[in-house]
């Protein structure tokens, strides 16, 4: 086996960050990553285990202040990014310009269009140069995108709800089998920890429990993702995201109607032959449906439908789990990607 | 005040049945209700309380087996039953034999169409008599059939999402507004107290906690009582309900698609003034949504809902305890109308 | 029946303060309280109801900022304070001073012995009369100080965990049968609306959820009360305090070693007979023990006991409604109390 | 590396059978271990992944049933029970008479004292043989009886609450430094995968959640394990069971009284000494304090502690995950120990 790859994450200290840094320490491709802070982040930590209890043991999590000269020094090649989106955005041109591949978690190079970017509000300090990292920007959805991420240098990783949403309708709408006038609809349903580490009367302990929840109905941002990675008018998809009394997990319920009559078989044929091949996806075979419970701490996305009699009304259930499908995990199936490795390697 | 009415509740050993049993003792108008067991019934329990500790402390709650005779001669008038759909098909010829009049809880006398009956495979004994009663019962959603309720004699009690479901819908629909050619969808989800006391593999805690699943797709009992009671075709409506992680509470999130473009302030004004009114059911102002929090134990249906900026695809969102505005506290205010009552006595 | 009484509620935004409100507006000898909010407190809101969504559809709960002139010409003879303790402690002297009888239920004047009231750090604009008022306040547990209660102008409501706390240990140490040579020790457990309304790392959904941690061991401010109403020593009581994954209810274990050896009627006739005629404690059976949804709702203290064979070791099991018996409930049996009103009523 | 161990589990389809499949199958000294089921046990299932869907998509978990010359056939040298403690008593005397190596995970051989297993009622068939391995067995808690587990042929893997309270007593206990006049107490809490997988109207989501309550207060089965391996007397230890409204996850609140006054570091010194070099047992610096989310998924007992001011009253904090640390990550570490792997192997 060759020399291990030198990689660093910036962000460690969020949901995302910490499953991430724990995958990475595992990964028999990989030195044990840097941790950066950034200025006056992590909360002033100097090491990981301060902030999650839960890593002591293990040796030191030592995080340190992000520096250029310094992760060239240390031969560091890969950068992960798990910040929030301004950071990302204003971070990425740097990064890139000193030579470095970048997985970003954040949403900050995901969209395309224009439209959809418009509400993040991005302020970019050289526009040229943030247009052609997104022209660049390769998103990082390795069922669909796999030969473009292999050779990107700026892999944008997908939303946590955007992941469970394309997967699921992907094989369908490129068989071209889907009825669109009538519109596409997913009603999703997501675990806590999608909502970040931040406390606020939302995320209270108290506002959560014994509770559901809808939010950001028509103008959630992860609805430009779908639509732009699915061929989609914006007005062809309804995104209606649910917070749940939940850790982590979402499920996503798609309701489509098909433009013909078909059998289960045809349909279970269709997502089956899809995803041959690829690992993360396990497609359920009818009536049988995913739950949360199934994917949870795995990198899988579960796929289940139920058709109607009549073979046209199709009733879609995709599963994540939003920390690792939904980030963390499918930033590693990206790195492996990248650097040509077994898909699974390190997500076991 | 007129003499205090006698009523009898048969089934106060399930979720809904103390519910109901705790709303009755307290209601201003009723003596407090004889509480009744069937043959072998309420675990051998002699008093309610041994089941539910909750209930020490309030002097008894004395089980007692059903007798016909002995509810004449105690004068009882009203029988609620809080029973399994089997046996509230097998016991209502009697109860209205006897002159009692009659809310019941249960499935068993919603349905008027054969086709949606069947589902439930009834084994009538008396065909004859249990077609006219299903002529004769009253599908008991006080905010639709309130002047049909005030006369019956047997009220068939709503399903708890069809109450969420059909309270939603029935504005718009009977407004002429929703366009039918794409269907309606309602998206359910519910507290795992609506799955019923019985111990299962499907109601264990740890197959109920961080998780969330599908389950009926097409197919779930309580979908014919929402199209007979909005009018809708069989393929009109796909309904989907799910199992949520608490113990009380449905969140239903429906999709329907106007067949006129629309203003947020007249989809609000058609919901407002279908039910001014009608203190039972509160509609929240775009786009401020109801929670399963906020109706928790209340009798109240929380509506609420978004438009799309195109005017005609709406979300409407929609909220009920499911043993209380879904089972009990529904029945209490269906005895309400039943007696002239004011609907809120005894609800608050 | 005589003028209904005219109250006012300071701090009905937070998780108590709603409570009370609630019970208050129903109960049938007061008059609607008035609702009042201090100089910036509840977060701006006109109206509580958009602060509480679940408040909407019965009439407005307009708040209005504190003006004893105000008070007065209205005519409201009770304050309720559901403020943080430093308000409490720096507006009594005043509400005094003008002549209302005040319930506070913070810790402002719980405690009679200064090295207790040390951990609050109080800072008394004017110490003579803090000390007078100190002095003159009586501790708020009906069951323990009806008749000083009856009689008092200032009653500081107790803390939710040490009514679970002193209500099951009064009886035995009042009888003189608990050995202290070895001390108590009280583990106590709560849900998540005792931490408070403010959004912390701490009371993050993801932080209390599928967790449970114990906290402030050896220092929490509910030692001193525990240890003044039931006469011990401070080191006579360990109490250790527990973060439950729960929105509400408090479960306290608690271990005793009695003095001489004893068989378990005995032990239950000690608890019974002190609580004989207090509705509002509940003493189970053994070996039937509390729980704590049994009291969820409600404002009983339920308690329950399990002894060892050798008749000495005792294990104390005490539940509570943190929100009800631990707070607001607690308050409204004080004003019963206070204006000679039968214990039960506005609040079943 | 030499050849892989050969390795069968009888009785995966449990919370504890299925972590340890998991865990096996990927460890890296061991083949894929065979699953075997019982005569009608495992619900006829042919393959575990039909009860746990999560397990799809990684090849086959095919169910055959127990066949002793099958497993001598296919070269099996060591055998888990998984088994309810019934079946484990019935079953080892053949095992080991086969010259099978086994870790049972039920409590069939954990105790020697006849007056502790008596709460077990074994009905053994053969008494002499039953009382032989009784004596022959060693209690698999590989931080206190290490040689003897390395040389075991039968390892009686501890109980779940029993491994929490044994790893936080046993330094102060073997140190002499426990006043054991007093008594010790554990107040220990659970998650609910603690009570097992039979549905059951205790195990009912609705009786769980939003819900805490204490059973088998001084007779629950672990507590012989307890003072056994501690070297107690029956009545020097307080054992308090309670159900979490979590999945899983053990944390054990333990009251101590030292037989002198000793200084935090002492304290710390005395845990950190005694588990030098163990790597699955971490002691945090007071006053930090384990909670249980720190140690679940993982195979850590995290321990912790305050000190009260008079040195004496000392508080322990005890977590484990009940289905790792107290059940198969335990298995796996005895494992290691009978066959000299690193104790860490297949456990990260």
């Amino acid at each position: 086996m060759s020399a291990k790859l030198k990689s660093a994450v910036l962000g460690a200290s969020g949901y995302s960050g910490l499953e991430l840094t724990r995958i990475l320490e595992r990964h028999p491709r990989l030195e044990k990553p840097a941790l950066l802070r950034r200025e006056g982040g992590s909360d002033g930590a100097a090491d990981l285990a301060e902030l999650f209890p839960e890593l002591s043991g293990n040796g030191g999590y030592p995080l340190r202040p992000l520096s250029w000269p310094e992760l060239k020094r240390q031969g560091v090649e890969l950068l992960f990014l798990a910040t929030p989106h301004e950071a990302s955005r204003s971070l990425v041109p740097e990064a890139i310009a000193q030579g470095l591949r970048v997985i970003d978690l954040s949403g900050a190079w995901r969209l395309k269009q224009a439209q959809h970017r418009a509400i993040y509000s991005f302020q970019d300090a050289d526009a040229v140069t943030a247009a052609e990292l997104t022209a660049k920007a390769v998103y990082g959805l390795p069922e669909l995108n796999g030969d473009r991420i292999a050779a990107a240098q700026l892999v944008a990783n997908p939303g946590c709800y955007a992941t469970s949403v394309i997967l699921a309708l992907a094989p369908l709408l490129q068989a071209g089998l889907v009825d669109r006038e009538c519109g596409i609809i997913s009603d999703s349903k997501s675990g806590a920890s999608g909502a970040g580490k931040a406390p606020t009367s939302r995320t209270h302990f108290v506002a959560v429990a014994d509770n559901l929840s809808a939010y950001s109905v028509f103008n959630h941002r992860h609805l430009g993702e779908m639509v732009e990675q699915l061929g989609l008018g914006d007005a062809e998809l309804i995104f209606t995201p649910h917070l749940l009394p939940i850790l982590r997990g979402i499920l996503s319920t798609i309701y489509v109607r098909l433009n013909r009559a078909m059998q289960p078989p045809e349909v279970e044929s269709c997502l089956r032959d899809f995803y041959s091949g690829k690992h993360w996806v396990r497609v359920f075979a009818t009536p049988k449906l995913p739950q949360v419970q199934f994917s949870l701490h795995t990198n899988y996305c579960d796929l289940g439908f139920c058709l109607a009699e009549d073979g046209q009304r199709l009733v879609l259930v995709s599963c994540v789990d939003n920390l690792l499908k939904g980030a963390a995990g499918q930033a590693v199936q990206n790195m492996n990607l990248m650097y040509r490795w077994e898909e699974r390697e390190g997500l076991q």
